[in-house]
């Protein structure tokens, strides 16, 4: 109940960041699907650590082993057991944190729920359980191959993309550190976020998601509508502040003769306020939706904070972290899009005959 | 799985706007709970239509009737079940609407997906279905009763309270049809609704809802952080296009050196940009966020539209609907809340010795 | 997740037998399945008591009433509620059963559970719940009709039909008071449950159920095991104390070269001891199992007790009750064997591509 | 929803025997429980394979690997991972039957759920799975230590134990290799299945298990008694065919007068013809239940059968196989029993107030 996402398609994960492995189990994948392994490893390099200048320092190389469930390159629709070793943990970076509640952190809440902790870093708090997400995620892409998934980032701080996305070009997301497809716009995140690292501080933004070549049908109306599934997964990733799709909190603006979609004689509509969704069922047009991102709370800068003793102490910005987690979040957004959209599918199977 | 709601205070509903009734089943309710009928019944009263002159003036008097699960008045620990019968549906005002797709509705979607269409008025899209989330929503404020659920209106299209909710009296809410405890921007809001109202047309908003007095510890860190299952139950709320929390999509735009809420000695925060949550569990400050409605999608004026033939066919604006259904939401955001936080109060029973 | 049986299709009940209605909801049904409502009130008739003068003398109506879900004889894909209402509780009969715990009855376990207890007659506790179960199957029964289910009285205390099943006639089942087939083994029964009955006792018995025409596939490996699920089913009705499928008990005392079901060219097997399951899937051959009911604890002979102080009491005979279940329970081990397979039948639509 | 057993405590598992690893999570477990590592690795040494003469000769060192939700020697309340390399597995032993359906195996009934099957020994339906089931079991066990579970070896084939359990010493069922406690009796049955595994051939039995120091009040109503989730658990492990309580089949030709269990003055009962539970919750006595395993299906015989083409084919008996399952699964029985009970022991803590 705890650490299982999904309701057909679930993933139940487990894992701490400075223990021997994270790994999950994939449940509900159906038997005969050619699955691509590599494309999943390419996933999780997306997430990475490491991987360019703008994010984090440490290293994991984050090899998912799989263990069972495929056979001969396809599923074969037993459960689908994976690991992620964890290989670079150095857990001597985070003994000064003993016993302190870091600000911002889950530290506090944690030890007054569990009266127990596990100090090595974040232990299950850590953003690394994401990975688990991303390499289920990839392979319900491939399950959902027919649908196109896009997230990029569309804001670090005050910087954001000033065009719709129609205008956008997904394929140049990966062409840059930041991941944002607009290249001028690319350019002045990175020096922002190189100036705020230089800061020793963190900031934060937003990713945007596209979902294209939807079949019409995809959620059910009352407690599981797609945006509600979508906007549950999105904030359950770590530094998550707002979800919103369509129109959004502008369409709290508006009013309805303003926006309502007009029907087409085909059934797409003329304009998308709706972001693909009425009534909580995909109608067939693009779903779209925009994610918030706090800025991180490890910061390079010393702060005041209390221990478990509720005693004042400083504590000091060590350890190797993301200066904006955005650009590697864009990879998470896409993986548990595709989880989400991968169980509705599955889901809608049974839901006509 | 896809009528029901919570882990182990689960709500089960059924019914749809034309029908006989509507109701549904509470199961996980603990046993020796005294409860307030009338104070559930109040609830629904505020959710009602017709209750001033700006929301609809369908009259349904709603009147929900309590079938078991409780006896001399307590809670017995077995299933709640209850019906909310349908006194007034006037189906001849949806005839006009047979076969037609009307805009920004789930019309469409809901003939693709079932290939069946109950055309009687929304079946079971109509937000009627929020009455039985109210019932069920008053029980668990009354489970959960040591802790504060106050939900507002904040701001109606344009017009927002320019006020920290700290500022805010809440037993001002109740006060005025618009559910503002801001009396000036009540007003304002008021007028506008009337405006609105007179050109046929509607307007969207939103609510805050604040919890206080919570406890430390809710919300479960992984899939089911207390801030992710918000979300998802606000999402599910008819015509819900956002939700933020905290800082929201604000604190996307900000570092983490202003971001991050230093702790008092007592495990309190100076500042509260988390919103009461750090890594998905409450910390004891209050809770707070913020839901965007777009405005409804039936509006009194003509419009283009196709039938199920793909015809073009003009729709007129004809039935019993909210200008602005934000006012009328405020007890749906609460009862759902409440929801939320008394099944994590439950969950968390469980999760240490 | 205390009240709900099923996976995909979920059954969520309510009801007290001593409350103003019993009902639940069916979620997970199909959207566009013809239904005949009369067909389900047939099934709910089979159940009720007062029916012969082998069961009890209650008179209960029960008549079910369906509130949503269902529109223009067709399945929608909402979610169906249902009520039945309690017509004929003589809450007096039980008065002086207050306080007082009945032997091999739940009401000792009840109340130290709940530390609250309904005394009017059994409350949740009570075998009218099974009505419920009864209005269910009938509709999943419905939704599997290619799939025949047929159970029937095979033993009454030490009185049983000394035929394999397959020499027996299914249709003869209802012609008779016990629902025997056998009609020399449904004399005897008969005649001594009316001597039971003379004595103020009751008595146990078998039922056993065949389901043909089975589809090869349903039913899932490791937890879902199409027999675990049908096991727990039985387990569920009030007074079961065992059940077997296949060789079951018999099959202990085997060899596997006598127990093993060699296959026929078709996949078909010669034998048939596995009762139609290979590793937890049906296999196309019948599916067969059998179910054991302990003798009714209420009897009509005066018992020592104790009441909820501990004190020593008498409790007399009285109420009006079924000296032997069997004959009601074939409906409802019906009911639930097709809860269970249409279950399985919506489940095993996601489980290959 | 495939592979996962538990409401609360919840265990998701993978693996196929003849892959890299099985292994699984654990979810639900409490934060602060200490845990003896130690005593879990001796459980899965009572199933491993190879421990005597009378069980298969297939040597599996069976290491449990835990990665997570464990720090210093406690629970953490993060999901527990864990995983056990398959180091010994011969898939040459099963490269002649590729292609060949294995009588009364799931080979037939994988191939035409999936469309696809692992031949390397029995894949995904192997009990290897039930390895994962004594790791999760073994830790339930701990946490409601207060408990006794106790399962042995109650008859094989025609040889059975001729004693009521009360008077069994339960300290001997592990001094021999049958896991009998009554000594006399385990002597037949250990010559026996030497005699059965000479002919090539293999026997049935049943496992008898008795859970003793029980607390009132475990266990839920309606779909989730007691018995019925014991029944479903046990019906889960291979081979099994029927499952009985308390007087069981026996019951069957009982009447309520002898049946009824007559209460104490201090809420035990004289007799416990019910088995410890009434209306599905715990009544304080000792639960005991009886479960028959089939023999065997893979003999060291010559088996006419077919191959996927329908083509008719000898499969000649080789690899290492148990002439007698029973023995090595009363560690099994006892595993799934913990997790039941923990399982409502978690759930009754939100019973009530």
């Amino acid at each position: 109940m705890f650490n299982s996402f999904g309701n057909i398609l679930k993933l139940t994960t487990f894992g701490e960041s400075h223990g021997t492995a994270i790994g999950g189990v994939i449940d509900g994948f159906p038997a005969g699907v050619k699955v691509d392994l590599d494309a999943v490893q390419k996933e999780l390099d997306r997430r990475r650590p490491g991987q360019s200048k703008i994010v984090t320092q440490r290293k994991e190389p984050d090899t998912v082993e799989f263990l069972s469930g495929i056979f001969d390159g396809k599923t074969t629709g037993a459960s689908i057991g994976f690991v992620i070793k964890n290989t670079n943990q150095k857990s001597k970076d985070y003994n000064h944190n003993t016993n302190v509640y870091r600000p911002s952190h889950a530290d506090y809440t944690y030890d007054k729920k569990y009266g127990i902790r596990d100090h090595r870093g974040g232990g299950r708090t850590s953003a690394r359980e994401t990975a688990n997400w991303v390499v289920a995620g990839a392979l319900a892409k491939q399950l959902i191959s027919h649908i196109s998934i896009n997230a990029f980032t569309s804001s670090v701080g005050a910087i954001f993309i000033n065009k719709p996305y129609q205008d956008l070009d997904f394929s140049k997301t990966e062409t840059n550190d930041v991941r944002c497809p607009d290249l001028d716009t690319a350019d002045k995140m990175i020096t922002k976020i190189k100036e705020i690292r230089k800061e020793g501080d963190t900031i934060g933004g937003t990713i945007t998601c596209v979902l294209q070549n939807m079949p019409v049908g995809l959620g059910e109306p009352i407690f599981h509508k797609l945006h509600a599934e979508l906007g549950k997964a999105m904030l359950s990733i770590n530094a998550v502040k707002g979800f919103e799709f369509g129109s959004g909190f502008c369409g709290a603006k508006m009013k309805g003769s303003e926006h309502n979609d007009i029907f087409n004689p085909d059934g797409s509509t003329k304009t998308n306020l709706s972001g693909g969704i009425q009534g909580g069922i995909s109608n067939g047009m693009d779903v779209y939706f925009r994610v918030a991102f706090k800025p991180v709370a490890t910061i390079m800068q010393n702060q005041a904070t209390i221990n478990s003793e509720g005693e004042a102490k400083e504590i000091q910005g060590k350890g190797r972290h993301d200066p904006c987690v955005v650009p590697r979040a864009v990879p998470i957004v896409e993986a548990l899009a595709a989880l989400v959209v991968a169980d509705f599918y599955l889901m809608n199977k049974t839901r006509s005959i």
